[in-house]
């Protein structure tokens, strides 16, 4: 179910001559139409984003200094933030351990770049963020899956029988908290098991924290990272807190780790962009942070119990769904439904709904069939509850012409 | 005469065991010390940069809409904006052949990316940016090279006799104006020559033109992208143009290769940074870039005359410079002379002058070991003028104990 570019007279390396734009990406293609409530994607809502304080620390630091407009060193006043910031997810580092990044995302690829060999292996879940997946695409590798589960996340049991059987991954990538797309964060007996298994097997794990701050309990788990600062690589963003746009992020890695890291960002794109980076730091220098984060915190806890009571409304009595302590998704499970880009493209033409088929955000051929993803944190509780009511229709009314029971639930590593 | 990053227990990937930190990435570290007069770094001025024209531009931009904030494809107008200014290097394309980037570095290795196999092999010349090698350094790559012409670029010649002789590389990475560190400009019938190679031999140009605005005359030759479309695959940026820390740059490659590019780019750090695409393009929107280029070009014409001047005054009889038509850069040449990091190290104490030596931007071991590179377009015209005295005292004094005649000038390629 992926498009194959056509292909030219030019070369291309061997990795990209067949390349395939993923079913997700195909369908982020056609959320651009006028009355659509779309719960299809990760995003935080821009309209909460503190742009006049924004704009007055970024203008007075480029005002104050126009070489913040020049290539810079990383900038180490930011980086003290952070230090300050990992506190609220558990985590003691210092600022030698921070290395800033264009965003999670690259965060992810450097250190792809760093520890996996090409046609080496990695280690993930069934369920997963998509971008890992590009990430270690054009390395033509080996991708070990074990299951996840719904609500605590990772099968480590999976994890250990694979590496007692000899599996040697580059890194196993994982979601501790807020997981994409589940919303679901790991016990902390889980967490200390698999963190106990990076150090027997001396196995990098890449922890994506992309959305472990926006928590909606009293407290949250510690990010695995705040259990072991040798074996845990950790990425973070600000992407999901302040904006995407800004495009920065950061990692907190051992120390001796930033220099070749430092190798890799300057061949990728040198400098993080200062513009943003010193804008973000400024931001954060006038205090504005804690704040903001509770305030989004507290808003977005209120989409989230919003829309679980509105699927309470509107869904079967046979669905089910999950209840995200963190992140911005909830997972539905429709037990005698099948949920395709074809009811996709139903939804998106007679109710005007949007939504992800858990199908394309399975490795597992056939996974996750009767299930869809659900972003709660960038439509108001109002736009939420209409869209709900429309998946309702759907879900009511489809013909289910596309359930099929021939899929093959058997198991088989993605072939990306 | 490079430093091997010390191995730990963590497992890298092969090619980053034993990584290397170049002697120029060493150098850049001397660099921060006050009364400093540097030549060493390609800067642009950032005194020179428009900042309330961008602020105003910029701010406007976000407060017209958040979401600009938001994840977003790359910004169509921006793009318009381009395929105008690509006029004034000759080159006729449209908005469907441009690909925004996070600056140049990010357009060299997505081509890589896309271009190149593990331990595949590269075309270019013994002198050149060696951000090119930071590049595609991971690929393990072979990296062959041909001779470089001080005033006319790439030996054309050499080119021809590998293609000949069978390589078969994935891509030659080249500058034809402004070059980098040379400051040379590729006569016309050697663009011919290399543009109707690459076809004949089915070859990727890698046109590396972040200099190529910035030209001193009242005119300047194409770009090789004008010459070809099919095989030439240009690399643009606003970093020398307007500053580097809005990480914006830009490709003109065949309008087929544009969706491999967007997975790579994905990949890698999703989108560029609205925040900063959008600002460059209100910026042009409010007509202010034609008027920002020609003021730089006659501002940095004017340095780069100082220079010259200054050079004839201060320098022994023996020494040669070029005088550049385009970029940032006087290459020294002083023939009884070797220029090396230990006489760096001597004026960075006694004169408080830096500059970059040959022999660290040359591919050939004991290349260009009787040279230095000179930038011009970050200090005054009166800072010129005393950094090149001080430069001549050193010339006159130093006492040369490290003119080594046993230095190897045999031909070898590049180890990376």
């Amino acid at each position: 179910m992926s498009q194959v570019m056509s292909d030219t007279g030019i070369q291309y390396a061997q990795w990209a001559q067949a390349m395939n734009r993923s079913e997700l990406y195909q369908i982020m293609g056609q959320l651009a139409r006028p009355n659509l409530i779309s719960f299809a994607l990760g995003l935080p809502d821009t309209a909460l984003f503190p742009l006049k304080a924004y704009l007055n620390a970024a203008t007075a630091a480029l005002v104050r200094d126009t070489a913040v407009l020049q290539y810079m060193a990383p900038c180490r006043d930011l980086k003290a933030h952070i230090v300050k910031l990992m506190a609220q997810r558990g985590v003691v580092c210092t600022e030698e351990q921070i290395f800033l990044t264009t965003g999670a995302q690259q965060g992810m690829s450097l250190l792809a770049r760093l520890l996996l060999n090409d046609k080496g292996s990695v280690l993930t879940e069934e369920i997963t963020y998509e971008g890992i997946i590009t990430v270690v695409k054009p390395f033509q590798p080996t991708i070990l899956t074990v299951p996840t589960d719904t609500n605590t996340g990772i099968d480590v049991d999976g994890v250990e029988a694979l590496l007692t059987g000899g599996a040697r991954p580059a890194f196993l990538y994982v979601m501790a908290e807020g997981h994409n797309p589940l919303g679901s964060s790991m016990p902390m007996e889980k967490r200390i098991r698999l963190v106990e298994l990076a150090r027997r097997y001396n196995m990098p794990i890449l922890e994506d924290d992309a959305y472990g701050f926006l928590y909606y309990q009293e407290s949250v788990l510690p990010a695995l990272r705040a259990l072991d600062e040798r074996n845990v690589f950790y990425i973070g963003s600000f992407s999901k807190i302040l904006a995407p746009a800004l495009r920065v992020g950061w990692l907190v890695v051992p120390a001796e780790m930033i220099e070749r890291l430092s190798f890799i960002k300057q061949a990728n794109d040198l400098n993080i962009s200062n513009v943003t980076q010193v804008a973000v730091c400024a931001f954060m220098d006038a205090g504005h942070m804690d704040g903001h984060l509770s305030m989004l915190r507290a808003e977005y806890r209120r989409r989230r119990d919003t829309m679980l009571a509105a699927l309470g409304d509107h869904l079967p009595a046979s669905a089910k769904w999950t209840t995200p302590q963190s992140g911005m998704f909830v997972w539905v499970e429709l037990p005698d439904r099948v949920i395709n880009s074809e009811l996709l493209k139903t939804a998106l033409e007679t109710e005007q709904v949007a939504f992800i088929p858990g199908q394309v955000l399975s490795l597992r051929a056939g996974g996750a069939a009767h299930c869809l993803r659900l972003n709660f944190s960038n439509l108001s509780p109002p736009q939420i509850c209409e869209g709900i009511a429309r998946l309702g229709r759907i879900v009511a009314n489809a013909h289910w012409h596309n359930f099929d029971r021939s899929i093959d639930y058997e198991y088989r590593p993605a072939s990306h």
